[in-house]
Protein backbone atom coordinates (compact mmCIF):
# COMPACT_ATOMS: atom_id res chain seq x y z
CA UNK A 1 0.00 0.00 0.00
CA UNK A 2 1.20 3.59 -0.55
CA UNK A 3 2.35 5.68 1.83
CA UNK A 4 1.98 9.51 1.89
CA UNK A 5 3.89 12.10 3.45
CA UNK A 6 3.72 15.62 3.36
CA UNK A 7 7.02 18.36 4.12
CA UNK A 8 7.01 21.62 4.33
CA UNK A 9 10.05 22.79 3.40
CA UNK A 10 12.62 26.22 2.81
CA UNK A 11 12.55 27.07 -0.49
CA UNK A 12 16.66 26.70 -0.98
CA UNK A 13 18.28 25.51 -4.32
CA UNK A 14 18.75 21.44 -3.64
CA UNK A 15 15.96 20.49 -1.19
CA UNK A 16 14.58 18.31 -3.95
CA UNK A 17 18.24 16.48 -4.32
CA UNK A 18 18.79 16.27 -0.84
CA UNK A 19 15.30 14.80 -0.67
CA UNK A 20 15.52 12.25 -2.74
CA UNK A 21 19.09 11.46 -2.44
CA UNK A 22 17.58 10.50 1.13
CA UNK A 23 14.69 8.16 0.22
CA UNK A 24 17.18 6.54 -3.03
CA UNK A 25 19.33 4.94 -0.25
CA UNK A 26 16.66 2.64 0.79
CA UNK A 27 14.69 0.51 -1.71
CA UNK A 28 12.26 2.99 -1.47
CA UNK A 29 9.98 4.21 -5.30
CA UNK A 30 8.69 7.49 -5.16
CA UNK A 31 5.23 6.71 -6.68
CA UNK A 32 4.06 10.41 -7.14
CA UNK A 33 5.53 13.87 -5.72
CA UNK A 34 4.05 17.15 -5.78
CA UNK A 35 5.62 20.27 -4.90
CA UNK A 36 4.56 23.95 -4.76
CA UNK A 37 4.23 27.26 -3.19
CA UNK A 38 2.37 27.97 0.06
CA UNK A 39 1.09 30.95 1.63
CA UNK A 40 4.22 31.77 2.59
CA UNK A 41 6.80 32.51 -0.11
CA UNK A 42 9.79 31.00 1.14
CA UNK A 43 8.02 27.91 2.30
CA UNK A 44 6.83 25.40 -0.33
CA UNK A 45 4.98 21.85 0.92
CA UNK A 46 6.01 18.68 -0.79
CA UNK A 47 3.27 15.38 -1.14
CA UNK A 48 5.45 12.60 -1.55
CA UNK A 49 3.47 8.89 -2.10
CA UNK A 50 6.03 6.26 -1.58
CA UNK A 51 5.96 2.57 -2.11
CA UNK A 52 7.90 0.29 0.21
CA UNK A 53 8.32 -1.40 3.51
CA UNK A 54 6.98 0.35 6.29
CA UNK A 55 10.18 -0.01 8.31
CA UNK A 56 12.00 2.16 5.23
CA UNK A 57 9.37 4.34 5.41
CA UNK A 58 9.88 5.11 8.81
CA UNK A 59 13.53 5.40 8.81
CA UNK A 60 13.09 8.10 5.76
CA UNK A 61 10.75 10.06 7.45
CA UNK A 62 13.37 10.13 10.31
CA UNK A 63 16.41 10.85 8.26
CA UNK A 64 13.89 14.12 6.20
CA UNK A 65 12.78 15.46 9.58
CA UNK A 66 16.49 15.95 10.66
CA UNK A 67 17.71 18.22 7.84
CA UNK A 68 17.80 21.49 8.36
CA UNK A 69 15.39 22.73 5.53
CA UNK A 70 12.25 20.80 6.86
CA UNK A 71 10.07 22.81 8.93
CA UNK A 72 7.84 20.11 9.41
CA UNK A 73 7.48 16.24 8.52
CA UNK A 74 3.90 14.38 8.15
CA UNK A 75 2.88 10.98 8.04
CA UNK A 76 -0.36 11.57 6.14
CA UNK A 77 -1.36 7.53 7.40
CA UNK A 78 -1.41 8.69 10.44
CA UNK A 79 -3.44 11.50 10.46
CA UNK A 80 -6.66 12.74 9.32
CA UNK A 81 -6.53 14.56 5.90
CA UNK A 82 -8.06 15.56 2.56
CA UNK A 83 -6.16 14.39 -0.27
CA UNK A 84 -6.84 14.70 -3.90
CA UNK A 85 -5.00 14.71 -7.24
CA UNK A 86 -5.63 16.24 -10.58
CA UNK A 87 -5.66 14.78 -13.61
CA UNK A 88 -5.79 15.50 -17.74
CA UNK A 89 -6.70 12.80 -19.57
CA UNK A 90 -6.67 13.01 -23.65
CA UNK A 91 -9.06 10.24 -24.96
CA UNK A 92 -9.58 8.87 -28.73
CA UNK A 93 -12.95 9.82 -30.02
CA UNK A 94 -14.68 8.35 -32.80
CA UNK A 95 -18.12 9.98 -33.74
CA UNK A 96 -19.99 6.42 -33.13
CA UNK A 97 -18.61 6.44 -29.02
CA UNK A 98 -18.86 10.44 -28.29
CA UNK A 99 -22.07 10.02 -26.68
CA UNK A 100 -20.84 7.28 -24.13
CA UNK A 101 -17.91 9.50 -23.95
CA UNK A 102 -19.65 13.00 -22.75
CA UNK A 103 -21.74 10.60 -20.71
CA UNK A 104 -18.33 9.24 -18.46
CA UNK A 105 -17.52 12.91 -18.39
CA UNK A 106 -20.66 14.09 -16.52
CA UNK A 107 -21.12 11.39 -14.40
CA UNK A 108 -17.53 11.88 -12.92
CA UNK A 109 -17.96 15.81 -13.54
CA UNK A 110 -14.59 15.62 -15.42
CA UNK A 111 -14.26 19.44 -17.42
CA UNK A 112 -13.17 19.18 -20.92
CA UNK A 113 -10.44 21.95 -21.99
CA UNK A 114 -9.45 21.00 -25.05
CA UNK A 115 -10.56 18.80 -28.45
CA UNK A 116 -8.70 18.22 -31.56
CA UNK A 117 -10.05 16.25 -34.70
CA UNK A 118 -9.73 12.85 -33.17
CA UNK A 119 -9.27 13.89 -29.30
CA UNK A 120 -10.80 15.29 -26.33
CA UNK A 121 -8.83 16.52 -23.75
CA UNK A 122 -10.51 16.77 -19.55
CA UNK A 123 -9.82 17.47 -16.33
CA UNK A 124 -10.83 16.12 -13.18
CA UNK A 125 -9.52 16.29 -9.50
CA UNK A 126 -10.62 13.92 -7.02
CA UNK A 127 -9.28 11.45 -4.25
CA UNK A 128 -7.03 8.40 -5.88
CA UNK A 129 -10.42 6.43 -6.11
CA UNK A 130 -12.05 8.50 -8.32
CA UNK A 131 -8.95 9.14 -10.66
CA UNK A 132 -8.54 5.06 -10.75
CA UNK A 133 -12.40 4.76 -11.86
CA UNK A 134 -12.39 7.80 -14.61
CA UNK A 135 -9.02 6.39 -16.50
CA UNK A 136 -10.43 2.57 -15.92
CA UNK A 137 -13.81 4.02 -17.80
CA UNK A 138 -11.97 5.58 -20.52
CA UNK A 139 -9.12 3.17 -21.43
CA UNK A 140 -11.41 0.74 -23.51
CA UNK A 141 -11.89 4.08 -25.60
CA UNK A 142 -7.67 4.71 -25.78
CA UNK A 143 -5.89 6.95 -23.54
CA UNK A 144 -3.55 9.22 -25.84
CA UNK A 145 -1.96 10.63 -23.06
CA UNK A 146 -2.30 11.80 -19.12
CA UNK A 147 -0.99 13.88 -16.94
CA UNK A 148 -1.34 13.10 -12.90
CA UNK A 149 -0.35 15.41 -10.49
CA UNK A 150 0.10 13.65 -7.93
CA UNK A 151 -1.71 13.31 -4.16
CA UNK A 152 -1.99 16.93 -2.52
CA UNK A 153 -3.34 16.93 1.02
CA UNK A 154 -4.14 19.22 4.36
CA UNK A 155 -5.24 17.90 7.44
CA UNK A 156 -8.65 17.85 8.23
CA UNK A 157 -10.55 20.74 10.66
CA UNK A 158 -8.73 23.82 11.81
CA UNK A 159 -5.19 22.72 12.52
CA UNK B 1 9.41 34.35 -15.93
CA UNK B 2 9.31 30.67 -14.69
CA UNK B 3 10.02 27.81 -17.27
CA UNK B 4 8.12 24.74 -17.78
CA UNK B 5 9.58 21.32 -18.74
CA UNK B 6 7.64 18.34 -19.01
CA UNK B 7 9.33 14.92 -19.25
CA UNK B 8 8.77 11.67 -20.02
CA UNK B 9 10.75 9.05 -17.57
CA UNK B 10 11.07 5.56 -16.47
CA UNK B 11 10.14 4.76 -13.23
CA UNK B 12 13.34 3.15 -11.99
CA UNK B 13 14.55 4.28 -8.24
CA UNK B 14 16.96 7.61 -8.27
CA UNK B 15 15.40 8.97 -11.33
CA UNK B 16 14.14 12.35 -9.16
CA UNK B 17 17.58 12.26 -7.66
CA UNK B 18 19.23 11.97 -10.69
CA UNK B 19 17.24 15.00 -11.79
CA UNK B 20 17.43 17.37 -9.16
CA UNK B 21 20.85 17.00 -9.21
CA UNK B 22 20.96 17.49 -12.95
CA UNK B 23 19.25 20.94 -11.78
CA UNK B 24 21.09 21.44 -8.67
CA UNK B 25 24.11 21.97 -10.70
CA UNK B 26 23.46 25.41 -11.94
CA UNK B 27 21.71 28.37 -10.16
CA UNK B 28 18.25 27.57 -11.06
CA UNK B 29 15.57 27.20 -8.49
CA UNK B 30 12.51 24.60 -8.56
CA UNK B 31 9.18 26.80 -8.28
CA UNK B 32 7.32 23.44 -8.99
CA UNK B 33 7.45 20.05 -9.58
CA UNK B 34 4.15 17.64 -9.90
CA UNK B 35 5.01 13.55 -11.32
CA UNK B 36 2.63 11.04 -10.91
CA UNK B 37 1.87 7.75 -13.16
CA UNK B 38 0.96 8.13 -16.80
CA UNK B 39 -1.48 5.64 -19.10
CA UNK B 40 1.63 3.32 -19.18
CA UNK B 41 2.52 1.74 -15.39
CA UNK B 42 5.89 1.89 -15.90
CA UNK B 43 6.39 5.62 -17.19
CA UNK B 44 5.83 8.50 -15.19
CA UNK B 45 5.59 12.31 -16.43
CA UNK B 46 7.25 15.31 -14.31
CA UNK B 47 6.19 18.70 -14.89
CA UNK B 48 8.64 20.78 -13.36
CA UNK B 49 8.47 24.64 -13.26
CA UNK B 50 11.48 26.17 -12.60
CA UNK B 51 13.02 29.92 -12.37
CA UNK B 52 16.31 31.30 -13.54
CA UNK B 53 18.29 32.20 -16.95
CA UNK B 54 17.20 30.62 -19.82
CA UNK B 55 20.45 30.04 -20.56
CA UNK B 56 20.75 27.97 -17.47
CA UNK B 57 17.12 26.12 -18.15
CA UNK B 58 18.34 25.49 -21.63
CA UNK B 59 21.44 23.62 -20.27
CA UNK B 60 19.12 21.67 -17.73
CA UNK B 61 16.78 20.45 -20.59
CA UNK B 62 19.97 19.00 -22.33
CA UNK B 63 21.53 17.75 -19.46
CA UNK B 64 18.14 15.79 -18.42
CA UNK B 65 17.40 14.78 -22.13
CA UNK B 66 20.90 12.64 -22.37
CA UNK B 67 19.49 10.84 -19.64
CA UNK B 68 18.65 7.14 -19.53
CA UNK B 69 15.63 7.02 -18.10
CA UNK B 70 14.41 10.04 -19.78
CA UNK B 71 11.95 9.25 -22.85
CA UNK B 72 11.35 12.66 -23.74
CA UNK B 73 11.50 16.39 -22.57
CA UNK B 74 9.75 19.06 -23.83
CA UNK B 75 10.32 23.12 -23.28
CA UNK B 76 6.60 23.64 -22.68
CA UNK B 77 7.33 27.74 -23.29
CA UNK B 78 7.76 26.89 -27.10
CA UNK B 79 4.47 24.69 -27.36
CA UNK B 80 1.01 25.28 -27.36
CA UNK B 81 -0.51 23.15 -24.00
CA UNK B 82 -3.18 23.29 -21.51
CA UNK B 83 -2.11 23.85 -17.85
CA UNK B 84 -3.84 23.15 -14.94
CA UNK B 85 -2.52 23.21 -11.00
CA UNK B 86 -4.66 22.19 -7.97
CA UNK B 87 -5.02 23.99 -4.97
CA UNK B 88 -6.23 23.21 -1.13
CA UNK B 89 -6.53 25.98 0.82
CA UNK B 90 -7.87 26.56 4.30
CA UNK B 91 -9.08 29.82 5.25
CA UNK B 92 -10.47 31.51 8.72
CA UNK B 93 -13.90 32.30 8.41
CA UNK B 94 -15.78 34.39 11.18
CA UNK B 95 -19.77 34.28 11.02
CA UNK B 96 -19.60 37.93 9.81
CA UNK B 97 -17.79 37.08 6.57
CA UNK B 98 -19.20 33.88 5.98
CA UNK B 99 -21.47 35.15 2.71
CA UNK B 100 -18.65 36.96 1.35
CA UNK B 101 -16.23 34.05 1.72
CA UNK B 102 -18.72 32.22 0.18
CA UNK B 103 -19.31 34.25 -3.38
CA UNK B 104 -15.91 34.27 -3.33
CA UNK B 105 -15.54 30.38 -3.66
CA UNK B 106 -19.24 30.68 -6.36
CA UNK B 107 -17.48 32.88 -8.43
CA UNK B 108 -14.13 31.08 -8.78
CA UNK B 109 -16.08 27.80 -8.85
CA UNK B 110 -14.20 26.57 -6.10
CA UNK B 111 -15.45 23.19 -4.01
CA UNK B 112 -15.91 23.30 -0.17
CA UNK B 113 -14.46 19.85 0.52
CA UNK B 114 -14.23 20.32 4.58
CA UNK B 115 -14.92 22.40 7.61
CA UNK B 116 -14.20 22.82 11.27
CA UNK B 117 -15.09 25.83 13.56
CA UNK B 118 -13.54 28.59 12.54
CA UNK B 119 -12.18 27.17 9.47
CA UNK B 120 -13.27 26.37 5.75
CA UNK B 121 -11.39 24.48 3.13
CA UNK B 122 -12.06 24.25 -0.25
CA UNK B 123 -10.25 22.78 -3.61
CA UNK B 124 -10.25 24.29 -6.96
CA UNK B 125 -7.92 23.78 -10.40
CA UNK B 126 -7.45 26.36 -13.27
CA UNK B 127 -4.54 27.75 -15.15
CA UNK B 128 -1.84 29.85 -12.67
CA UNK B 129 -3.89 32.81 -12.84
CA UNK B 130 -6.72 31.52 -11.60
CA UNK B 131 -5.12 29.93 -8.56
CA UNK B 132 -3.11 33.24 -7.55
CA UNK B 133 -6.29 35.08 -8.17
CA UNK B 134 -8.58 33.07 -5.64
CA UNK B 135 -5.30 33.02 -3.37
CA UNK B 136 -5.50 37.03 -3.24
CA UNK B 137 -9.09 37.09 -2.62
CA UNK B 138 -8.86 34.79 0.30
CA UNK B 139 -5.56 36.19 1.68
CA UNK B 140 -7.35 38.94 3.39
CA UNK B 141 -9.54 36.45 5.19
CA UNK B 142 -6.65 34.72 6.62
CA UNK B 143 -5.09 31.86 4.82
CA UNK B 144 -4.28 29.15 7.60
CA UNK B 145 -2.61 26.46 5.39
CA UNK B 146 -2.23 25.85 1.36
CA UNK B 147 -1.46 23.09 -0.90
CA UNK B 148 -0.82 23.89 -4.39
CA UNK B 149 -0.25 20.71 -7.17
CA UNK B 150 2.12 22.61 -9.01
CA UNK B 151 1.29 22.63 -13.30
CA UNK B 152 0.84 19.73 -15.01
CA UNK B 153 0.38 20.33 -18.62
CA UNK B 154 -0.36 18.17 -21.97
CA UNK B 155 -0.49 19.21 -25.43
CA UNK B 156 -3.08 20.90 -27.25
CA UNK B 157 -4.71 19.14 -30.32
CA UNK B 158 -4.32 14.93 -31.10
CA UNK B 159 -0.54 14.82 -30.47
Amino acid sequence: MPRTISALVRNEPGVLAEMSEAIRKYNVNIKSISAGETENPDISRLTIGLVGQDEDIRKITEDIAEMDVIIQVDDLARKEFVDRELVLIKVAMEPAVTPQIMQIFEVFRANVVGMGQETITVEMSGDREKIDGLINMLKPHGIKSMCRSGMIALKRGDD
